[in-house]
């Protein structure tokens, strides 16, 4: 018997929240591209109409109505279109039509649902079985979960559907799609970003293909929302985990792929499988596509080193966040020190330098090399530069109060955030904060001062990153024939704050490398005092600096979001109370 | 057959999170003033000795350990101290024994767990069994639900143990209590206060004593934590629902009641009751207490009425913040106003007048009143005053930047800001935000202006409850033959950010009774456009004002906590996307 085909398309494509016109008229414009490429099934990410997370919009009965009519409309604008007979995948919020009203319960029953949409019709709709309720989820306050295996058949395949967490975790759709003896497994994902986690998501898209015992299509969503990015990076791997096409990083794309599958099985089935799930069956079309040569394989797009694809994601959150908030231009506070030197460069490659603003903002204790340093980065970007002295507003403070010591610095830095806020508020730039992640760890900022900002750039990339960053940046520039735009005494010269005479970081703080890896050990694999002085560094040092993590709660709390690209950050992954007096190294 | 009495201590008191020796000596210290009442059976709230929440906390092994070890050292210690023949009951954090790891599970399957102590051990521990993932609770995140039903046999009774949410949701140790034939049934609690849940918890505690057939006691924490209040107000009632006891608001106590209760039965049933749970008995002393006249009731405290309790609840977690993070002064900027007036009257009254600090800041656009009434205020309440004008600073920057508009009106409130900040930098006072609910809603503020604070103490008080409860200050002094504290012409005169000549707040907003009761709909009850007009509001004036709370999520993340006392608010209770295009009234 002849192996039915199908040109699977898999719509890798950003999002917005809360724009769901515009996420509709994506989702139409990008089933027209797969139409004309032949495509027989189309998929759409996780929530793509709503855009993912909505948080507590999920909570509100008039959100979850406006996604279902829009879910309803959609499928007769598709069919109008002249896509009726082309079935398409996509992810929406709903709400439970079964769950009775129970205290603990999200108010609604919403769901985090996808469906199917053929003839003008929705014929098909599930919920998300497992839901993530850690890191940066929390689904358990938002939505019911799904209790059915839902199967598609399409031109004479059993297509079984999943929802992202459905394939992280153990039991439930991957088991029951093997059950239900589905010949292709159809998981639609808003899976963030983080470093190194697409060499996990290939292992476990692999592992889950062998598991579900059919080809796996793994479709990812692109772009960026607050502090998450998502990263694209969509896979498909046959029944034995071999990968047959895999997405390119960060990018929109339209992945095409042709497969030869098994042919449903005409017992298949019914009732209830594994886990509880009951399986759902609908018939869309018996009749195999009449038999074609494979022409499109999907593709390999080539993988991003590990420093260009952090610094991608950093340039992809910057440049979602900047758009999605209705900004044109970013405003920088210069001050020739290699943060704010990155964070331009990084601005310039998300919205063009002529749309980057920078304001060296120097005082009596800034060195000369700081405005020449400032100076030259915007030579070598072209970003706009201007120059403001802090002196007549930091005297007048001074002329009103008496302030010395700590009080005396942190005015120097909240004059200067002062002074962006207000050509922000003149000229409609968002403020970028500089902070790294060092920093922040410890608390080494002023609050309203240098952590002034609608985004954090660099948030969750530690000082040694930060350099790491910024040597990969000159050198992709130079190896591209460009002008590295860091100038080289940024990189090399003692980081300071410049808030007194003298001044260098490493008054206040251990060396970055130590510092980097006690925090690491500390943040982001919430490693014990005494297991870091175990992992060989000094115990003083280690002390002193959970110390300092310890008591930064809220700066941090302040702090503008930024983009996350590690497991473990500064942000929705990470919650701490702000009165809270465990010292971890006491 | 006689009866077997208990007398029963519940000691409703503070805990400050992460504080376990401190937390630890205050059980000790408690549970003797409770020996000495002659107390047969002592409890303690949920996780007293983390104190509550601990959120990310619960991920650290390093600190549930510390907790697990400083139960096995309390229950060494009361037995060394001459208590262990007196069972102790005390909520800490524990970690499952058996849970395996899977991934979705909180890392190292954490507990909120609760203990009996007795003979210098650990002799029965249990987890919440209900987790709370709604609101300003996470537990799913942090906790892997118990799975047991304690019961304790004291003196001859058995006593049935269950932790707060246990009794909140249907199903679990309320009827397993039943099955079990428990003859009381004591739940230990942290719940957070909010305006009217003592009479939806009396009402609770009152039908689940009636489902559970026997005496239920309902232990509640007091005191404040982050943006939570912990009101007190336990609850003891009989079988039908009568109530026996009911402890003062807001205040530490220790509540002892003799109770007549049913003898425990020697064929009470052991194995797998409702919902799963498994009866784990424990038996301490099987033979009763030698009969004696009950002579401690317990008491009925009185109830606050509505105004009192929710100013009681202001003061009790402005001074619990202040306190617990190590400050004992605060300052605010003193307007005039009379935002700024009641958050000095509340100040006055957590902390002392002596310790709270005003700065009158008046500009060129600051209006003769404001001056006089900040003055008014500070001889009114004793507080400490002084005046810097912001004149100098706001013309240096003017000199530097060309500023017009709203550019220059928020200048001045930056101005205001930094001087607070530097004043706090210098002296060591913690910084109160102004700012009311009405305002947060609708964006009326100046990031990193009037928005600079640690705390908001009104953050969650529309602005015509400001007036109410200002009203309700002046009139509780005057019928104590005290001095009103808020000047009459602060509550009388027409609100106003005096930022440009002639400003009033209603240039910008509507009326604030018709405000507030629009925001109350869509922000505490989640009501959409539609409904709010069909309650009998303008379409034009709820379109205008739900585009305004729609667009003001950034500046209200970047707002400090404050104490809350609505059942939805803003903070950790409403969590929404920053990039966000939904607008619910387009």
């Amino acid at each position: 018997m002849r192996v039915p085909q199908l040109r699977l398309a898999l719509n890798q494509i950003d999002s917005c929240v809360g724009d769901i016109a515009s996420n509709a008229e994506s989702v139409v414009r990008w089933t027209r591209h797969s139409a004309e490429r032949g495509a027989h099934l189309v998929a759409f990410p996780e929530m793509v109409l709503t855009g993912y997370p909505v948080e507590d919009l999920a909570l509100r009965p008039s959100f979850v109505e406006a996604s279902r009519a829009a879910l309803r409309s959609l499928a007769a604008r598709l069919a109008r279109e002249g896509f009726g007979t082309l079935p398409v995948v996509v992810g929406y919020l709903d709400r439970s039509a079964t769950a009775q009203p129970k205290y603990g319960q999200p108010a609604g029953a919403p769901q985090n649902a996808a469906a199917v949409l053929y003839g003008g019709e929705v014929v098909l709709s599930f919920a998300k079985h497992h839901l993530p309720n850690y890191g940066v989820f929390d689904e358990f306050r938002y939505f019911v979960p799904g209790d059915t295996m839902p199967v598609v058949r399409v031109r004479g395949v059993d297509v079984a559907l999943a929802i992202c967490e459905d394939l992280w975790q153990d039991g439930g759709r991957v088991p029951a799609a093997r059950s239900a003896r589905a010949g292709l497994l159809l998981s639609v994902n808003a899976s963030p970003y983080e470093r190194d986690k697409d060499d996990t998501r290939l292992e476990l898209v692999r592992g889950r293909a062998r598991e579900a015992g059919c080809t796996t299509a793994y479709l990812a969503m692109t772009g960026g929302q607050d502090e998450l990015v998502f990263d694209g990076d969509s896979i498909v791997v046959d029944r034995d985990g071999k990968v047959v096409a895999r997405a390119p990083q960060f990018s929109e794309d339209c992945v095409v792929v042709d497969l030869d599958l098994p042919a449903a099985e005409a017992d298949a089935p019914t009732g209830v499988v594994d886990d509880g799930l009951r399986v759902d069956r609908v018939v869309l079309s018996e009749e195999p596509v009449p038999a074609y040569p494979p022409e499109l394989s999907g593709g390999h797009a080539e993988r991003l080193d590990d420093d260009e694809e952090v610094y991608s994601a950093l340039v992809a959150g910057l440049r979602a966040y900047v758009a999605k908030n209705g900004f044109r231009s970013v405003l920088i506070g210069l001050s020739g020190g290699i943060d704010s030197a990155l964070v331009a460069a990084i601005a310039c490659d998300a919205v063009g330098a002529e749309n980057v603003y920078g304001v060296s903002m120097p005082s009596k204790y800034s060195s000369g090399h700081s405005r020449d340093d400032a100076a030259e980065l915007a030579r070598r970007t072209g970003l706009n530069y201007r120059t403001v002295a802090i002196e007549p507003m930091f005297d007048a403070y001074m002329g009103a109060l008496d302030l010395t010591g700590l009080a005396e610095e942190n005015l120097q830095s909240r004059v200067r955030g002062t002074l962006l806020m207000a050509i922000s508020n003149q000229e409609g730039h968002l403020v970028l904060a500089p902070g790294n992640k060092s920093e922040l760890a410890v608390g080494y900022s002023t609050l309203y001062g240098d952590s002034v900002g609608a985004y954090g750039p660099i948030k969750d990339v530690y000082k040694t990153s930060v350099f790491r960053l910024a040597e990969w940046r000159n050198r992709s520039a130079g190896e591209r024939g460009r002008t590295p735009p860091i100038p080289e005494n940024s990189i090399t010269k003692p980081p300071s704050a410049e808030l007194r005479p003298g001044q260098v970081d490493t008054d206040s703080l251990p060396d970055y490398p130590v510092l980097d890896a006690i925090l690491e050990l500390y943040v982001d694999r919430d490693r014990g005092a005494d297991e870091i002085v175990a992992a060989g560094y000094d115990r003083e040092l280690v002390t002193r600096t959970l110390r300092m993590v310890d008591t930064a709660e809220y700066k941090r709390r302040q702090y503008p979001p930024g983009t996350k690209i590690s497991p473990k950050g500064f942000g929705k992954d990470r919650r701490l109370p702000i009165t809270n007096r465990w010292r971890e190294a006491d």
